[in-house]
């Protein structure tokens, strides 16, 4: 039950079976830092490759392919005083042929953060507006199956660029363990982000992250679960967002019956009438939906 | 100001250019009742043939092509004290080859509804579950462009079947007038639902239904928006939900420029970072996908 | 046995159940004209509304919902010395935020016809292409189920807009009757055209059309299939093409196993080694693939 | 100008930045072998992991990120009697909830090959059927972007699982270099393979494969492209198969405006009227379809 302080020193564009920074234990807790999506720290320094540089991977002992990593998100919280955006939505989410009338420009918006008052504002485009922050992790996951490396742009049944708004500081998540020690990578902390990641950024910044993890041995699972104080949730990670929304299903439904010891006519009559869906990403080359059910409505059924 | 009260006597299974049942103006309000989605009415009797049979046309006076028809929904709620479901995740939501383990079957589950207690339950499959009404409308929509009679299992540009959970009581909907006197149809009620309609069916359910209707002369839109409370919302439907994701962005884009007059720049930064995305209907030839944006965050822009 | 002449007076931008234009009978011959997609017709005077206006509907006597009608083309040929394309490619066919550098433009490009030689030319853009007609029917199809008057921009199951290359003089194809007397309805010839119908547009242009009927009495098909001197083929629409894969497959399975008596296992081992796949119209609301086998194997396996 | 000879001692299940198995100068040509899908080489012997094992990777001289690999295959060919298929149609091919009759077995196909002859047959459940062989390369790439190791059972810019049936010998493709020498693994030979590879796999064999290698220094190309005697062709890999389109079709645009000098415009109207489309892999993560055009028509345009 460690807790470890962890400072990086370089950064992964790829999630995948590099040489781990820090092994840890089941139990363990880390407190750390993530640069922003184009590799600034939080002095605004640049210290790693742009594309969602990963801090990571750490090594959690003890964990072998088939089992599950659990990862609970204790603190992620921005850790200097301003972001910065995209300025239009990306070309796929629009139709076809839609003229946007906004130059294409590298050049990013900067978002003042208030970590006091915990606020995001960009007085410039959108005077008066004053956001609370929401901080969350657009990226994170464990090394994927076959020896892959994985870009840090996509995501897939071993988590990756998900950028879904629920995983935030006290959300719990399951990953498939497919490598010795899971390989935890983390990072692309957003302050603040609206759903889809539609211009292909939240709020980006550099964050302080606390997580603590688990290890369920010999449990498999097929996609990230998750868990906050009021769902249980699966990201589901493809193209298109009909296919997230199979696997996610999919996943969910296996969760109730093999878990929960629903029976199957339960939780399909369950999830018939009370699932509940968040999209995830739709910018990156793989999109993400999640299909997510109330513990209350478990706890009514006598599972939860 | 009229006041109208409307007995069905037929019912349409395609959303088109058929007769009108009722003439009624600008500023009427209409009460009348839907069967459900097998064409059973508050006394449970056959009235009408299966699949989503629609209550109207009504005929809205002075509607022409180009004009946009506002819908309030007054009233929405069920008239009966029974519901029915189907059983099992439709495959198409599962990924592919998933097995059930739920034989196939066209019989219903039968849901009990309280309606004074405003509660739904289904003690055999769901023991302990007790369910608030929710109750919302399915499928509705005006004539189709050309001329078209398009079935009322999918959707598209007119409304349909989009069996989104927000279209409730209170909520205003627009709708791109295509024919003379618009032709507003309306049925498919659901008591409960979950996301996605998941199963084929909410708990469908015969409504007492009251609407009322205006008109925005000479105003053009491309797709259901609508208005509630909190937000204002797009509805998109096509397929893949990719696709309806890109018909409801684009909408809303149009409508903060066109209609709220936010600079092309303001309106993307503003849903970069604060859009929000409900899932409506992902289990009929079209699917549904809502695009919205809250009120608060249009009145702190000085524009709402 | 009749060979019947028809001169269209009207035309419908639906496929639906319209007041037949002819009755015929099967085993009977039908010619007449189609105008192009924009209702030029054969002396380039606009006749019709623009958007593929369909000649018919014919009424084949005998034809009940749940059969089969089956339309042999016996000539599709231009009946003018010039046809029309659009100028670009559809941003729907295009990666998302590809800039063509061509002005968006409804002004057609002019393609003279040499009747006599069967060739088509645009010397402006393309000096020194000489294009061998290949004339083929972009939209044909039977009165859809459920009372639906279905746009000709679209196709689905009752056939449609799939411009599909193999559509040509000498094709056999069949299609699901769902309304008393099947209502053929049949336009949009293309003198050339590209497979998926990527600019939008064929070679357009008005065409003389001769077709046969026949009624198989009692056969149920699911999607539009056909038969040319080397192939069985079923079309598939929907979108996205994934989907129509989906569909085409599963009823050239069916096909083989209902019909051609093949063993589940046989039918699915013949496709896995031997399918071909034609993509048809990739601009439309829906998208169409061809899946096909050749007649020879089926020869070879002793069942063709 | 040298002729290497090049005997595998181990394989790859990813295509990735791995250490090099021979260097190689542009010009050379390399003859060595590949085992079948599931690892096992021309004795029947299981050498490597199952999963499209990849013979190399080849390090080529002189090519670094940015500049182009070309690829000539010289010959692929069979070096076994007998190859395997999976016996079903996946169920991502076929309708959500289609029902196979097939019973779910890991046991394959076997496939008698007359390598004299060059057919292939399978008597059990294709009595009557001799398929000539069409040997071709299912699996081959260069090194991907950011260092990543991606599997081989799916495919992107680098190349991959395309599953096409145009990767034969006498066949050119050219691969965009993202690594230094840039790395080019080849696998997964079929003797036989129907479009699409719907049931995910083809007449799985061993080869012997000889090719040469040929560097454009400089020259930037975003997707796989390919030339054979009457054609020039793209690769788009991704899913769905709508994506694939827009991947490919963009590409060869490109190529006819940047290479071949067409202008914009000629390039559209060439493609909209001429251009074919095949398809290459349909049960893969990601999709291929090949976009391609005919070189007599480039050379009739002066261009070819």
């Amino acid at each position: 039950m460690a807790h470890r302080e962890f400072t990086p020193t370089h950064y992964h564009n790829t999630i995948g079976w590099h040489e781990p920074v820090l092994a840890i234990a089941p139990g363990d807790t880390v407190s750390t830092t993530t640069v922003d999506a184009r590799g600034q720290d939080q002095h605004g320094e640049r210290v790693a490759e742009r594309g969602n540089p990963m801090t990571g991977p750490f090594y959690i002992e003890g964990a072998e392919p088939g089992d599950t990593l659990v990862v609970h998100f204790d603190k992620l919280y921005p850790n200097r005083d301003w972001g910065w955006t995209a300025r239009a939505i990306a070309p796929n989410v629009l139709d076809p042929g839609f003229t946007t009338g906004i130059e294409r420009n590298d050049q990013p918006l900067r978002w003042p953060i208030d970590l006091a008052a915990g606020t995001a504002t960009q007085p410039d485009v959108l005077p008066g507006l004053v956001l609370p922050l929401s901080p969350m992790l657009g990226c994170f996951g464990v090394a994927p199956p076959r020896g892959q490396a994985i870009s840090t742009a996509t995501s897939s049944t071993h988590g990756g660029n998900m950028d879904y708004r629920g995983f935030v500081a006290g959300a719990t998540v399951c990953l498939p363990v497919e490598a010795p020690g899971a390989l935890f990578h983390l990072g692309d902390g957003h302050a603040v982000q609206g759903d889809g990641e539609i211009v292909g950024t939240g709020v980006e910044i550099s964050f302080d992250a606390t997580f603590s993890v688990e290890l369920h041995k010999g449990k498999q699972i097929g996609w990230p679960r998750g868990e906050n104080a009021t769902h249980i949730f699966v990201a589901g990670n493809a193209r298109p967002l009909d296919q997230c929304v199979q696997h996610a299903t999919s996943e969910l439904v296996r969760w109730l019956v093999e878990d929960y010891k629903l029976s199957a006519l339960s939780a399909h009559a369950l999830l018939g009438q009370c699932v509940e869906y968040d999209m995830g990403n739709v910018y990156d080359p793989a999109y993400t939906m999640v299909c997510k059910v109330a513990k209350s409505l478990l706890a009514d059924l006598g599972v939860g």
